[in-house]
């Protein structure tokens, strides 16, 4: 059944096998009239692309995005975008030998059970190469929102074992300086250390990723089952990698007292903490909103690894060497674009809130 | 703008307000001509009710379900399922001191922002109690699933700063044996005490639950937004006071090395560990399903707190004594139940993958 | 799979059947904070309720409707509206032989057909009973529109052979002084007597509804799927024993030219004809709405007619008394109500057409 | 809002103004695993393309499609499918007297007024070029269901005042070896010097397409709104000039009685007549489907007319020489496609009734 598609106003559908003629999809819902700065766009996925630093992936994918429709003179229509990036590095013959193998970890063998047919060349529809879409989506609600003057950004606070502190200086504009996307300088290091270390070894290791939203004003969000962060869990829980969500306190609230973890409110309704996370009964207060988003480490390792072919003729497979030693660094981008579609969306669905 | 559905081949609408006339549903796409035990939903809806235990609220209410449409002669018709629960314990009068109260970490300030309207008694919309439609409907589902060989059960495995060693004896059959729902004695006690403790305090604690499903065949899930997890995560983190939703290795994987974390196939290609959580590429992989939700404590303390009404006056609150110390007893089958949603709304999905 | 709900940012989803408990639904997506008149909701329901007149069926349904959760003080507070209509009038015995028979040309066969299992009494589910829940939710929305200074009103042109000609007087207020609702005194009669003769000889008649809808702003209808015509059509075709649909110029418009055709402009862009019904691309250009819809007879009639039984065996079946010897003058106020959801429901998507 | 998808479990999406880049869409849900032949969807989107013969426009447009994903070796793959077809004959200057016109009976206003933008070239997204998308869409929905024993034709059964007897011949291989595409040789003649003869004035005029669709299994649709024909109806009425859409009896069971219209059993319960149109209760009965589309005459003629710019200003609009005199030829395959893909999405929405 169609899944290809997430938003309720705002909806982007995507589609695209990371080694067949080209990924894209359509944006639909957006509002009309608004001036959109393409190179903007096209900076934000190089923010994603392979081959950006010596700790991510040397694919040579240019990322080149193509709009065919929806603008007019530089300004959104409000008509639906269609947009595509052709896939220029197929090297289709690489793949060969994963024809009929089931990698460990991927999605090879439930994307076969279920489908019975499948891209297999590069993991197909599967592929992480699927999220440039988002990016591309997510800019122009990045755009469009900033006119609102709602901000968003996200930075990799841990890889593997090494985690942030909690009360870590952050320093924002040293996210982008940095091939880890981390705010800290200190830790910076200590992390593309361990990136090298793990990539040296032909391994892959973790992470995760924090984002902070401001400038969201009262009101967004839609109760029961669409409480804002519900939306933002499920967006964030849709992109490659990912394992856990937390907004607010988080797994941290669990071991908390409700004289702790309430906010107390000033005497604007600003509140003097803010373990809520900025959304209170699934409606942001007008607090900052901020989450907290666990990937695995990539499955691929470019070490031996026993597995099955779809026969289920014991293999040995190795992965061979473009692929990311740890996901995060690329994906800070991609949970900045989900982000940015799931509050534009509650955005316009926060219109209709009244007559 | 409509929030208040979930799922999409099966659906449950709710409605209700807290101390309304009653709270109710309508669950639409239940599967034809099946067979429903009527006092298994009931006894589900015993296991979410007030009352039930002294570390639970002893408000009163029966939760007595009366189904409106969509069964004859004890079975499904395919047709949609109206039900009510009327609202017995409607001391509105218990109320009035917060008509014009925000009650720090409630939804009451968002809700009177956004609305400009609000049912302010007891929590109005924003009250867990709204939860109970979603037992009313996933003990359905849970049934459905059953004939499929589909099993789901859920425990607290953390209550406050007590929690669950990682390797603990789960005795499943003990869960329901004692009141707060963890299926290990040793830490069932620690817990409870706490609990208790904390009670005495007029305080409130926070906890987690986990959850299993066994038994999913591969292939529920829809690339690529549809994920079954991020679905699950979605309709985890819809439930009053969750603040965050893992699965598999979850925020552990973040630490992990890929060559650790890569389920390995056995040769019928069931896996040698199962960090992935049953769930690869979005799509279950025939092993469990297992997944984790944190909830913060509950907002309502017996103790003095400063706050601010509606006019922006400072006022001082305390909550009157029928509240949860700790809300995670009682929301496990509330977990159970979402999940069974998601499953069979799944299930249903996975059926027209195929011609 | 679900198909009770109707709506994108207002929702309507219904349950129930003919003899079943109740009918009711949920009206989710209603703009907060506007206060409602809960009389006209029942005069509504007046209008297409049974018994009204000597030419519509003699059951007796008080057609009372409570409603359970989504106003406070007679505000919409902005969450969703639950509803029920208990069914009173349930001689269940009454329809004792049409359990194992399948009535020519009703939904009985069908429904057995599709889902193996039915509610056979008094149609179940496919009864018309089920508009009354259409009429609760129009009658809220109608209010509102009026509130935008957005009217509805429809009348019925024709029953059997007997047509309104095209350019007659309309007498609005004429229309809830007769049985029939023509506008008409002079086809008034001749339609009356039409269905008098008609139920006399134990048969059924067909008819048809037209309705106006005024004041509606440009730039209502979203392209290109929901244009606004086509989701008006959608609604109407949802619509128990409605065979057709046309707005505009409808089927004559297939014999005019475009020379004829064509609504030039004045000068304030308001149209000299109205052959596009007041929609143009699907978006309302600001002229008066105008659609027409066609009902079939009443498939139940007091006559003898043969059939055959859920086993394949010969069956003579002949109606019980109390069925509407012409549907239209009762649905009147369901085609209105329909109309006004799809008008507010497309009032609110045009809300969020610019930021 | 987002209006440019269409289907529940099987889902387009289109974008693309007709002088922009390029038209194309997103198919989402269909069914793995399926053989498609590439080169039948070509032939499809001839039968719909210009210059095709001498009574549709002469505009030259290739309308090659370009399948960008969701196929491996020839097979779907149960992903969603990117297409597009780049649009070659944009003669960009052809349209610059249109930029600040409102040309009558267009959407040039309406459009205008709702976005505040629009590209106004060729009509733009309002233009009837979108419908090539669909065509694709549905010429793979068709050979799905071609596997299912269902049958979907459509043929011009009026142009203008000339329209086929009700019980005339129905010659299905005549209807593509003329250029009206009328099923009965006598008729196809007046149709056509009908259509020269407007062509040749400058001028168009309207015409009707009927379809029938044999081979449904019982069990299509959904009740109590999505029901068959109700879908059906709406993806007609969403096709550009469509007026109106009748199914069955249409318009004329309006002056039928119940003992006329009600279709009575054969033993192995087909029906003895058709009046219900293949649907009874939303559900389809397995007679045969068949419907009736009307469609306005084509908006642009080759005759001066007045009308005001953007500014308010009087203008003389007269349209160039490459536009359609009569659009129903060109749209039979467009009805087919709609039809097709109403028809596979219920389908597999059907699939999911039962356990």
């Amino acid at each position: 059944m169609a899944g290809n598609s997430i938003g309720k106003i705002l909806t982007l559908t995507t589609f695209g096998e990371s080694h067949g003629e080209a990924i894209g999809g359509v944006i639909d819902g957006l509002p009309a009239d608004i001036e959109i700065d393409f190179e903007k766009i096209q900076k934000e996925l190089d923010r994603r692309k392979p081959g950006q630093s010596k700790i991510v992936t040397q694919r040579k994918e240019a990322d080149k995005v193509q709009f065919l429709s929806g603008f007019y003179e530089g300004k959104t229509t409000g008509t639906s975008v269609g947009f595509v990036l052709y896939n220029e590095d197929q090297k289709t013959k690489d793949y060969d030998h994963l024809k009929t193998a089931f990698r460990p970890s991927h999605a090879d063998f439930t994307y076969q059970s279920k489908y019975g047919n499948r891209d297999f060349r590069g993991g197909g529809r599967s592929s992480a190469r699927e999220t440039a879409c988002r990016v591309v989506a997510g800019a122009i609600a990045k755009q469009i929102l900033a006119k609102l003057g709602i901000d968003i950004f996200a930075y990799v606070d841990q890889v593997g074992d090494i985690k942030l502190p909690e009360k870590s200086e952050i320093n924002r504009s040293f996210i982008e300086k940095n091939p880890v996307r981390c705010p800290n300088e200190e830790y910076t290091e200590k992390m593309e250390s361990l990136i090298q270390v793990t990539k040296k070894q032909g391994d892959t290791i973790g992470g995760c990723i924090s984002s902070v939203i401001s400038g969201v004003p009262v009101g967004f969000g839609e109760p029961v089952f669409d409480k804002l962060h519900a939306d933002l869990g499920k967006a964030m829980l849709s992109i490659n990698a990912v394992k856990g969500f937390e907004y607010g306190s988080g797994f941290k609230g669990a071991s908390m007292k409700g004289s702790e973890h309430n906010d107390l409110f000033n005497k604007d309704f600003s509140t003097k903490t803010n373990f809520s996370g900025g959304i209170q009964g699934g409606i942001s207060n007008g607090e900052d909103i901020y989450f907290r988003v666990a990937f695995k480490p990539v499955a691929t390792i470019i070490q031996e690894q026993d597995s099955y072919d779809t026969e289920g003729n014991k293999i040995v497979l190795k992965g061979k060497g473009r692929h990311d030693p740890c996901v995060v660094p690329r994906a800070v981008v991609i949970v900045e674009s989900m982000a940015a579609l799931v509050l534009l969306d509650h955005y316009l669905r926060n219109k209709t809130t009244h007559l």
